[in-house]
């Protein structure tokens, strides 16, 4: 059976390729879903969206993730800093997951450096643009060897 | 007149008993809401809930509890480490407040040692298990003395 | 054309004027947005009022004013302290933004000294109670000169 | 057979109910021991105390403890913020440990936030007054089911 | 009798508008005194200035003020970060103080962000360029209520 | 009636004039001892003297100065820097403290600097050999004016 | 002409795949560049390799890098969290950079939590385990777009 | 030939018994004047004063000191936790310095608890009123046994 | 005449061999001492012993040491992180000092790299078991050469 | 024409060559202005000079040398470390700044490792002597070039 | 078949014996490989040494000992506090290690406290002199029992 | 006889002149190595460099100026600010050292301004350009006075 992945969009993710291009580039929320879907389906694998500005609408859907899908590919935006409930939602679920910022978060402001979900990620991919969650996808969407 | 208490129980807290059950045990909270009640009938008191993943939703009921409970128990799950908000709201309303955490957070993750909400709360209680909240209502039930 | 400003109020400060009123004065909220509409209107400028306790309804708004608005007076509450969010979606819209609290923020506990959105905001006042709105107004309403 | 439970108390708790009785309440160190003896009898088990205002007294107390008791219920006063060698006591009998704090350590001056004890206890209660005492006992006496 | 006011600039600012205009901007002091004066008088009230580089300077000036006047504005310049003595004398004289700061220093450099007046003032206003000034003789001009 | 005063010497300052003479001189504990007397004498006042290596037993005779004296005078020697337990006994018996140190701990190493008795203390006196504790007697030994 | 890229590995990775499997997973560095170089070729691009423990044997092929390569892409182990020569090495040529970490250091020990390259990086990969490389020369190997 | 002291205070004590008396009491400066006066004739000593809110004011009076005194007595006020140059001065002057403040400084503001003059004096008073002063005198007048 | 030592063993180390002994190992205090007594007789010397969980009996033992001993050798346990007073009593008697862990305490919690003695010790040896006594032995046994 | 340079020297560099020669050396003030004076007319250049312990005396020379200065060598004494004045003083003048200590300050007290200056500077010379100043004005005295 | 071990000696300690004797003693890097040849072959084992000021020459050479030998003894000179390629090189050849240093690393200056080799150590010893090496060979040259 | 210099650069001082001029300048490494020669001469001394990325070329270079030279002049580049290694070996040497940057590294990235050089250096010229080696040679190159 094929494998589902959750593609989470966090806060100010809707405003991609308009807001502040120097640093996030002028791709879009939509090319971002278009290349996730591409990208997911040669792994004959299936993608679901959620972007919302709203920190509860995330943990919900993450939640719900739980019960039909094999792995996380979560972009926080701001929240990648600030919240603990996101990164309990995400361990709650015990699936895997790979963090993806647009931009290098790490050579950005101080307050930008940490994250509380890195912790708990398989891995994290900061500053390859939205080309990010196509390298996610590669590594969620094959189903693990026994 | 009897006593009213708002019990509070905030993100991934409907996870309950089915996430990571190694830190967080096996009740559900459902479990929980059972125990209040029982616990707070036996003082003559009753108990209203509210859970949400929704932060937004924990400071409305909040509010509201203003109108009509006379004390707060409140597990604020991972916002007891971030939110100045929650306890604004819970110092805004003037009520008696006892936190509660599952789990004992002292002997967790660093980041999980401070408590935005202690410094307002009359009372906190961390690793008793679901317990926790009976202890708090028997500490809230009671009317207080002249 | 006048000019329009977006006045947000974050969680909490709908209690505003019966919470803690040596903190934060008597003045309520519906007194807050008649000086604001007084004041715009002496500018010959218009006001949009948005207060919600939910951080994702606040930057719905903003995320908004960039379509039909010429600056932003925003009083973040708590999320002052811990919203990386709020100020993502402030300086997202790239409209000039006045910050104002109520009280004097830098004379009370420790975590209220730093703010996330005073970094990107034009203007900061504090402790001037309710007046702090009008000044930003006035800071705002006139159009730029050339 | 019934369990045995070991009641400790530190350095200055022998000044109960007459020390900054706005901080501790007026309950006595003899109403502790009242107290736990009537609680633990509820459940069929004994209690033992020991007070000292030498820290050697405690440890040694606690080191004897390994032979006949099942739990410790420990309000180690100033102890609790400065202690390794309490804490290297308590985790070297092996038995559970409930911490217990008259007052909310945890909204008083900085110093108190800090527990060398939490990393090992089961539970942590503060600010119940003497009835945290009783919930302490609530958790140890009962035989832990198999 | 008509209030007076005590307007306190600290060192450098008779640079004001010919030092770093992009940071301060093009007023210059004599344009702080003129907008100071008017609005004064506007609320019947009367300004008296002292502006010196002269730490020493400052704190007579503020202490002379003790016997006439009803409040101080103060831009304490570059003492705002390290003057305990000019703090001590802003509390020892016991007036109202309003902080107020042309540019916004809450976003400048790191060490520009720790005031050791606000902890004292009533109001704190930075960013409104010399506006600011007219903004705190709002709050001070007027008679307190009974 | 005549006042009295308890005489407080901590772990190691039996050693006082044979250790370290370079730091802490060459006068002994009997010359401490010999000099309180006669200025208590001197203000028609009484001193009982403690000292003692175990911390406990300075406790001890902490509380027992609740009975029956009007002030103490503590030189915590290295307890100073490390026991909340000593400053909750001081506190705890709710009699004026002052604070003595033979060298200037101030001068001496950073762990040094920081003492949990100052915080409760009337007066702290350090680097004046043992003439400190006359000037502590000073302090204490005149009873109060109305 | 067909874009050159430099592959730099440091200290340690020789042993990759051999040294703490379960950290590092079971590919050789052997692994690594075939990848690298089946990635390569795809893109139509070449790779060079250097693998030293020696500093400054990195240091010397990266400025070599200058005369002949289009990008680097590095994984400079432990040099990451310490080595300012390296990143000055780096930014020194001017070539863009990919970072790489085959395992999540983010969630590692805190001192692997720094990195000082990430500053001057265009991205980071941290945790694809090898894949990262490919994902590295997928951002690099393209040329730029004009 | 009789010693000479120099009696240093610096900032805002021209207030002494005016500003804030529950913090500093209610003794003026020339009650302070008149203490020390009496105090270091009856040692035989003679005494010269200066108070100056300007720190330059302060340290060429500690220059002039060098021809012409035995030792100073100085009360820094504010300047006790800013001035690197108040410290520099005495240091430079090599007499030995007894350093006074008449609130205890230890239990206030934590700003107050470091000092840049302590490190280089003899000894330390701290909030023993006036009476500081007095006891600086003590252990500076009499002259050092050979 | 044969060079005597004093082997110093703090709280809890009575339990040794018997509290955690993946930690500490399974060899007990006897042990310790019957390998102190043959290495110290192998060099001629002699060895006198105190173990004790109060702090005061190990700082009475080492000042008593100063009559009799050339060395010390201390294993303090807990109190190495803590204790100010036993460092003050160790350099009191200014004897040579050999500190002793049985564990490597700088590979165990982050509390544990901090000694106080070490400042002062002549060597410290970590996780050599209880063959750690015997180095220290071989270090201070040999008189010294002249 | 030629260029005029002015040489500032702050707080207690008056008693150069007389306080702590150890440190700063026998050289006096008239030194370094002989030394001045000769280098600069080497370089066709003149000097101007202020020494004060006044820091309004050095911002209101430092302002003067806006009008006819074409540069500043700058030895701040102990106000390197704490005047943010004397730096604004100096970028307000919009003139190159080289910061000269006599001594070696990065080898000497923490608290002297930090400048508020160097940030500004142009250079920074420290531990030359007084031959910091001819390296200072070699830098500044030539015209650039265009 | 008798037990290998290497001796690493790190950076600058080819210079031992003659670089700052009283730090560091007399003994020489000769000396120091006498004693390891003399101490090994007395427990029927065999030493092999490297000494380099090139850290990749010391990573080599670890990485070579996973060939051959039975455990590691390294002294890594001033890489103690910086290299955490050196720690990864020894925690990857996976034999047991203990880190010797010939002077009392934690009585010197802070940054020498810290080291990156002590987390993954069997043992440390500090102070010692050349005799270390002859401990640490004792710890590991015996074949372990079963 | 002359006096002989050892003049050490550290890494990417090759690259002087070519990398990033607008910190660094134009002036390359054999401008520097002109410019010694000819200030060296000036003074009849000789110079001696060398160049490395290689930390430990560098250290074995300062080893053997043992020999045959009078001081170093070092510029270790990005090793200034983590190299305790070559702090060791230039301490270790026990010539006078100056140590020279080309930029101001005071005012560049935090990392840059703690040096480990500079703490035994005699003296430290930052921002000079390649001027400052002149400098240093000044310093350096004439014979001390007896």
């Amino acid at each position: 059976m094929s494998r589902r992945l959750l593609i989470v969009n966090g806060p100010n993710l809707n405003l991609l390729g308009t807001r502040e291009p120097d640093v996030y580039g002028r791709a879009t929320l939509a090319d971002v879903e278009a290349l996730c879907t591409e990208r997911a389906s040669a792994h004959g694998a299936e993608v679901r969206f959620v972007q919302s500005n709203h920190e509860g609408v995330l943990i919900d859907a993450i939640h719900a993730a739980r019960e039909d899908c094999d792995g996380i590919v979560v972009n926080p935006g701001g929240l990648t800093h600030t919240s603990v409930v996101l990164r309990d939602a995400l361990s709650g679920v015990a699936l895997p997951v790979v963090e993806v910022h647009v931009s290098n978060v790490h050579a950005r402001e101080e307050f930008r450096h940490h994250s509380y979900v890195s912790g708990i990620a398989k891995a994290v991919i900061a500053g390859a643009g939205i080309a990010g969650y196509g390298f996610a996808i590669d590594l969620l969407a094959p189903a693990p060897t026994a």
